[in-house]
């Protein structure tokens, strides 16, 4: 047999580029025999395709055609998020530029657990999760010549006076140490690490309090984390209540970590910010932002004041796969005080040995739970430098425009009932008078017909159609299709 | 501004043709400026080169050469693991074609979270998973018609004993439901899943018990999640000694999880399975094996032997970014009683609610720790069948192979010392008479001149030169060039 070719090396391109072009076929090739949002026929005949065009998974002997079929198999049977219709979850279809950077990483495949094995991804990653992080918590202050540090600049200034004790705990001829963000997996990663650090900052008896319009990563990431059971607070409204917090905070021993969301998975909500971080700073509790999808918002001058109240938080997530169009993974975790990472301080004695690290080799073992480690940082990286703040802030205030118009045609709508107007850019609706149950048979009738890929959401006791609106190229017509077909899959 | 396109729909494969190549000549660009295996001049002037290409990670207006720019700084900055002189770590070069298979993903972006995000490769994985289980614990049997279940079949016949006892707890009639395996983000995330199940089947008190060899993540782990302070056996010799396990299961009160090691991060090592999983069932403790490295002589005619005993182990460790010539990520955790798995169901209400998994969608979410999931089983899929188990297996002996034809270099040159016969592609050895700070020194030096990437490992109290040989493609005339220039920076 001859040997089969690396992605990098002399012979990488060249041996990549034919094999780029069958992806390129195939993918095409199975859009086409698709046809749709999604394959029809639901779970059963994608399964029956898949199981037919893999055969026997690990052959004896090689198959030159693999990569075709395979590919071609995916693209088929996707949910591609990238067709207008697909509008269910926050799952976004990646800008091409994006895609195209990750191949890099594939290719010369770098893991940020030692230097050696990345030295200029990991330089990449430093210099780009401290900018993110700046995005939320400003930019770190040189030494100040005398006085007290100022607080750290925020995008608004009323935030100070929470932020004021933490800065100022420090001796004034310091600098600020400037934020840092560690990125993870996604909001899931990025919540569990979140939880990790206020626990060992806290200790093991740390109770998480959430809104029940918390991501279920967050109570997960206490029971993985071996933390006492969560408070999870009612959340009628479909945000977290500063009465209610406030109530529990006065009533439950602490120490408590409160979470709150900065766009709810279900309705895109954003908890009062402000309020929330004033309650846990009057009483000493930890405060975590979870972000993962309100966070593409600093980079809108239109919508960042959303976000007042976020660089109040211990801790931020962020998830440029969300509202960022990264292929998946681009988590992040933004740290106020990055002395809260020592916690992840870890030694092994390959990576990062003392006297390696003496003679200055980064040791890099503390940023991240992951040994092995591919360099994320290098597609968001390039997203940011292609598009620019402005071009990047122009693809989030599009695709909450976009929510906008569709709950006008709702409301318009005489069969239709809107849930609430949209803050970011998710839509609730549901056909005037149908039970929950029609309901939920709408949305699996249009999947597996391969119509549309709708979301599901309860909210005030009742099941919502949910449209979780991601792509920017989605036009008027688009809309208008969407709601056309719920409207024919609804029971007269 | 005009709107960036996407990576999928219908103009994804148009608009990513010409950024494709644009990545493939920064690749070429950037490799060529590098011109080894790494960046000369060390962490200060890589770090350098990278600050002045990226300048403003954030800048306000998007610059259309970012993506070149990046990509060739990327590549410059490298330590190429398809260059034969980068062999320090478990850091293998990928395929081009499991390369060229991401950039599907990438471009399609599918989520394993739910169906309706990723309904072909959801029913990859399953198959995928499924088979790779099997390799490990044998395929299931049909329902047998009387009598006992047989034990279930494993690669050689002498360990059935040991599995017995978990196939005779279940009615006769009943059929051995198949081993499973979860997909990871590597070895990490796999040991990080066996504690867990491990501590949901045996409780918070579970101790971990493991060799002073056992890879930095499996302690990490037990802290992770609350776990009582590990045990840590010595390992004298490199690997586990029975006799000291047998010690710690006897006058240490229970629950244990015993963690093994098929192929040690420093040496390459493999523990003495069969013994030590006698032990264990002996002692009732449960068993993992971390296989991250080893796993890969699965594929092996010739060497599948030395993982005999692995189908004892509750949970297996395996990494196809190791001896699979994946790009990271490619980790998975074998599982043998899929039943182990229900401690991960987990419920959202957006992703699997009840009325939607009787409808026959299938649930997704207890297969992971995390959320939103990328298909890293596309690009392993596309591997296994592009080249079969021959073809892999060729490549597994092949570096296997390289490490026997260095260990006899060093053995036949008076001025090196070789630390023992290489078991996998793992290969120790130093300059004689050298201290170690010597050893230390030739490292960091070969390092910072950007001359070659070589490991170190501490190991019966003196510190080697360590390679781990994972390129396929190495020829003899570069294990002699890498001896030479060990022997060039060698103090007289």
């Amino acid at each position: 047999m001859s040997m089969p070719p690396l992605a990098s090396g002399p012979e990488g391109s060249d041996a990549l580029r034919p094999l780029l072009a069958t992806v390129l076929d195939a993918l095409d090739a199975g859009a086409r025999s698709r046809g749709g949002p999604l394959p029809a026929g639901g779970p059963h005949t994608v399964a029956a395709h898949v199981r037919e065009a893999l055969g026997d998974p690990l052959p004896e002997h090689g198959d030159p055609d693999a990569l075709h079929t395979l590919v071609r198999t995916l693209a088929a049977g996707a949910a591609d998020p990238a067709h207008p219709l697909c509008a269910a979850h926050l799952h976004c279809p990646p800008l091409a530029v994006a895609t195209a950077a990750d191949l890099a990483v594939s290719a010369l495949n770098p893991s940020l657990d030692s230097w050696d094995q990345a030295p200029a991804a990991s330089e990449l990653e430093t210099l780009l999760t401290q900018a993110l992080a700046a995005e939320i918590y400003g930019h770190p202050n040189p030494a100040p010549p005398t006085g007290p540090t100022p607080a750290p600049k925020g995008p608004t200034p009323t935030l100070n006076d929470l932020t004021a004790p933490t800065t100022r705990r420090r001796p004034a001829t310091v600098p600020t140490p400037p934020a840092d963000a560690l990125v993870t997996t996604g909001g899931t990663e990025a919540n569990h690490l979140a939880l990790l650090l206020a626990r060992e900052t806290h200790g093991p008896a740390l109770r998480l309090v959430c809104g029940a319009n918390a991501h279920h990563s967050l109570p997960r990431a206490a029971w993985l984390l071996g933390l006492p059971e969560p408070v999870i607070l009612p959340t009628p409204t479909g945000v977290l209540d500063p009465a209610t917090l406030h109530h529990t905070l006065t009533t439950r021993p602490g120490p408590h970590l409160v979470a709150a969301t900065a766009g709810t998975t279900d309705a895109g909500l954003i908890d009062p910010l402000p309020a929330l971080a004033a309650l846990c700073h009057t009483h000493g509790a930890r405060l975590h932002i979870d972000a993962a999808y309100g966070g593409g918002l600093l980079f809108s001058d239109r919508r960042r004041s959303l976000l007042t109240g976020l660089e109040a938080a211990h801790t931020v997530t962020l998830d440029l796969h969300k509202l960022g169009w990264q292929p998946v993974a681009a988590g992040l975790l933004a740290v106020r005080d990055p002395h809260d990472l020592t916690a992840l301080h870890h030694h092994a004695d390959y990576l990062n040995a003392d006297d390696d690290t003496e003679a200055g080799l980064p040791d890099l073992l503390g940023r991240s739970l992951r040994t092995t480690r591919r360099p994320d940082a290098l597609k968001i990286a390039v997203t940011l430098k292609t598009l620019g703040r402005s071009g990047l802030g122009a693809l989030v205030d599009r695709v909450c425009d976009h929510a906008r118009q569709l709950a006008d045609l709702i409301t318009a709508h005489p069969g239709l009932e809107l849930h609430a107007p949209p803050t970011l850019s998710t839509v609730l609706f549901r056909p005037a008078h149908a039970t929950d149950n029609a309901v939920a048979d709408i949305r699996r009738r249009l999947l597996i017909h391969g119509h549309a890929v709708l979301g599901r959401a309860r909210l005030d006791g009742r099941l919502w159609l949910k449209t979780t609106l991601l792509n920017p190229h989605t036009r008027p017509a688009d809309l208008t299709a969407l709601l056309r077909l719920v409207e024919g899959n609804t029971p007269a």
